[in-house]
């Protein structure tokens, strides 16, 4: 054979139907990573970012904007202050050694069930869904508002999945619910119908103390002063500004001493000059800054330096996935995060496609890697993003999900144990035979490769005669049974009933409204 | 804003539209990367595996079939024969001792036009296209057998695009056209319809001797002798075996001092045990063998160690791809070829699916982000590839390219220079101010970031009213207009003539055969 072009074998229909139902791989609560991180920047790189991080710190400094309780302890942590008493700036290396002198380097954030809770830290990385869709998409009823029961879904094919560690938080928006009371809904959600860690509301330092509270009625009201059981997405207002309802809703957490994601969310050339190396620079100032904030609030309260980071259109201004400068932001920013000390949140799914085609596989694809080999603790956006984050797709969620169990399998590494090694096999093959039924392939052959859930890998003709399907609406037919198949996790009817009292009570409290 | 749902700026049409039409990099021969490959497995494991690999060597050893020639340079330089001489065992560390004593550890290969001369060997990358599939498809024809007007057809767009350095070899089958003379045909359009450099035909060593003949007419009689102007793909029979065919084709190859990519072609499992440093020791044995073979046969003559290796489905015997496990062989091999001192041949976008949707380009992207982050040398399938081998796809080579000039640019790395820092632009912008206007912007938005020449980063507004096209069916229009505006590269007259006399001579010669 000199063409390099495999000749398939043949395989009855029904061993392909019994292979797909035993597809699953055991999930594991998060991935142990047995891979050194890619580093792509020198050291001397790297020190070069952090300087220029702390001379934006000194020189420029950041507005803490509407939180003068927050521009207080600033102040008496050594910050300056001035215009009008919100521009914040940091002698050299303040932020920073604040940071260490208290954040940990990970964090257990414990679950309901406690075989699901997870590490957020080195050597581990926990994926978590989309996060913030106001719209959804399926095949059938292509794009609309999501709903409460779209976001309920979305929670039981997390739950469901194996590769997903977490539970996420805003996996979309429910439009059907006032805004002032849908986290009730969707904090309950994650409660009830998965048992996976979760997030809780940032939309309002009231909404993230509903979700403490809620918390104290799951996991019983003393388990939260030392246990974190929440994580919790917190946006800068980039560039270099902190705003009163992020430092709220992060006071909120970190005095129940719950952990925070502190996240610059940035479009290059819009929110930071449009230079990677400057994005990565900023990044680091508006994080440490934040983080700075919360060990003031509550030294030791866990915190993840977060980055997002999108390359935009410089013609129409939309941002833009899956190019190679975000990547480049990533993989830095991952290095500037483990020389600092705490766990490092980036990365996912994304795409700026509007369905699951190849664009969207592509772009997604070109952040989930580096994701993956930049050793991402927390990956928010894992399944279903589409569209920028405007869409929460159902079948881009399974076809993501599939990748994250292929992630999993990677980051394991090779197998250089003896069976591993394989070199008996080899020695007892000899040349030119097969080695399709020896011992060594038939002890293996089960674990051997990772078996994608979504691909089909049957020839062009049983492709075919199976109605010569796309992805996609292989996905479709996926995410449907396992619905259909979905069962609740137990949770104790007196915790229950006590949630939904809760819930019953704040939404009876004050009326409703949609901001 | 909470969510990360990035708002969208209004954007003319005429800009996007002139955005398009500048969408374009400049090509550059080969990419340079200014990155370091990705270490996966340690300096230890990797000395393991060579161990291994010499073992594999000592006590199993080959099978030179059908090439007493070859069998006695192997004996004379050390091995020894049994098993009816074609038998042939190493004594270790004397394959990789020949190896090292003369193969170079880069080379350049001519092209007919100076400015597409490539380097083959670090810190380089050189991209070629799909190669050996029977089948072409596009959106409107669907899945038919390749003809030589596909063959031209690829070959024009591998030399319109500036994200392809090599027009590479049996683009697609041409069947319309004999077997045993196609290869006339095929090696005449590279060189015609083409001026980026070349593959050889390796079916038959006389038609590898026709590939040489014509190079010495399109380079001049001389030329060959101290300079590669053909590159070719010579596959192992593995397990363990080189047949006569392939082994002619690399002698008549290294006879002419042109150079050889010596690739073990292993489906895990089948062709090979099923673990993946099992593969990894396997394929460096035989290419170790392979490649001592041809610096026997002329030393210094340029071999390239090439690795192919899919997982596979062990319940129908199909390949797979975009598994991890190929992806962990590939990034090892890199590195033992690397310590070996030789270039690297690995990677593409490879895929089974039968179409350009999502699963085609996940799989894709899982074989071709490692390809670059290994520092793959030279990568075959670059563009094209669907359906395991057997199909080249118009639509997914457009979309394969888009991705091949992603990855041009990510190579580069982080621009540390002080306009990649940007500090001052930060300094002059302060907090809460959007960077759109700012000079630095300004000075830097056409090569900020890579534009995509298949994406839609239109609203989801705009992209209905342009009718809600997939990404196959826009990468449909763009190789159409491309081959629309293709003009071929200036060839003298007398050469060219030369040429179709050498070609009508030899297809006069003996009788059409389709083997």
């Amino acid at each position: 054979m000199t063409a390099e072009t495999p000749h398939r074998r043949a395989g009855g229909r029904a061993a392909r139907q019994a292979a797909r139902l035993h597809a699953h791989v055991a999930g594991v609560p998060y991935l142990t990573r047995a891979l050194e991180p890619y580093h792509l920047l020198s050291d001397e790189g790297l020190e070069t970012l952090e300087a220029n991080a702390e001379t934006i710190l000194e020189q420029v400094g950041l507005i803490f904007r509407g939180d003068p309780d927050a521009v207080r302890r600033l102040r008496e942590a050594g910050a300056s202050v001035d215009d009008g008493g919100e521009r914040v700036r940091f002698p050299r290396g303040l932020c920073r050694s604040i940071v260490q002198a208290t954040a940990p380097r990970s964090y257990v954030q414990h679950a309901r069930n406690p075989d699901r809770s997870v590490v957020i830290g080195d050597p581990y990385t926990v994926l978590a869904p989309n996060y913030g869709s106001p719209f959804v998409r399926d095949l059938d009823r292509g794009r609309r508002y999501g709903t409460l029961e779209d976001f309920r879904n979305f929670v039981k094919l997390t739950y469901l999945s194996p590769h997903l560690h977490h539970s996420g938080g805003t996996v979309c928006e429910p439009v059907d619910v006032p805004v002032n009371k849908r986290h009730l809904d969707m904090v309950y959600a994650h409660m009830r119908f998965s048992d996976k860690p979760f997030m809780g509301s940032v939309t309002h330092p009231d909404r993230a103390r509903d979700t403490v509270e809620m918390a104290r009625i799951l996991f019983g009201s003393d388990v939260l002063e030392d246990h974190t059981v929440i994580t919790s997405l917190i946006n800068a207002n980039s560039p270099l500004v902190w705003d009163a309802t992020m430092l709220g809703a992060a006071r909120a957490y970190a005095e129940a001493n719950q952990a925070t994601l502190i996240t610059p969310f940035i479009l290059a050339g819009a929110m930071a000059p449009v230079t990677a190396a400057a994005v990565c620079a900023q990044t680091l100032a508006e994080a440490l800054a934040g983080m700075a904030f919360v060990q003031l609030v509550r030294p030791g309260a866990p915190v993840i330096l977060g980055s997002f980071a999108s390359s935009m259109s410089m013609q129409s201004g939309a941002p833009t996935f899956g190019t190679p400068e975000p990547a480049l932001v990533l993989f830095t920013m991952a290095a500037l995060a483990r020389r600092l000390g705490v766990p490092f949140r980036s990365g996912g799914n994304l795409t700026a496609s509007k369905i699951a085609d190849a664009q969207a596989a592509y772009e997604s694809a070109a952040t989930f890697q580096p994701t993956i080999l930049a050793g991402v603790n927390f990956v928010l956006h894992a399944a279903g993003w589409l569209e920028g984050g405007l869409t929460i797709g159902y079948e881009k969620f399974i076809l993501d999900a599939d990748q994250c169990g292929m992630a999993g399998v990677f980051v394991r590494g090779l197998d250089m144990s003896p069976n591993g090694q394989g070199l008996d096999a080899i020695r007892e093959n000899g040349p030119g035979q097969h080695f399709l039924g020896t011992s060594h392939t038939l002890a293996n052959f089960e674990t051997a490769f990772y078996r994608s859930e979504t691909a089909d890998n049957n020839s062009f003709e049983q492709w075919t005669e199976d109605g010569g399907l796309d992805a996609a609406t292989r996905a479709n037919a996926i995410w449907k049974r396992m619905l259909a198949e979905y069962e609740p996790p137990p949770i104790d009817p007196g915790v229950d009933e006590a949630l939904l009292e809760f819930i019953i009570r704040r939404k009876a409290a004050f009326p409703d409204s949609d901001v």
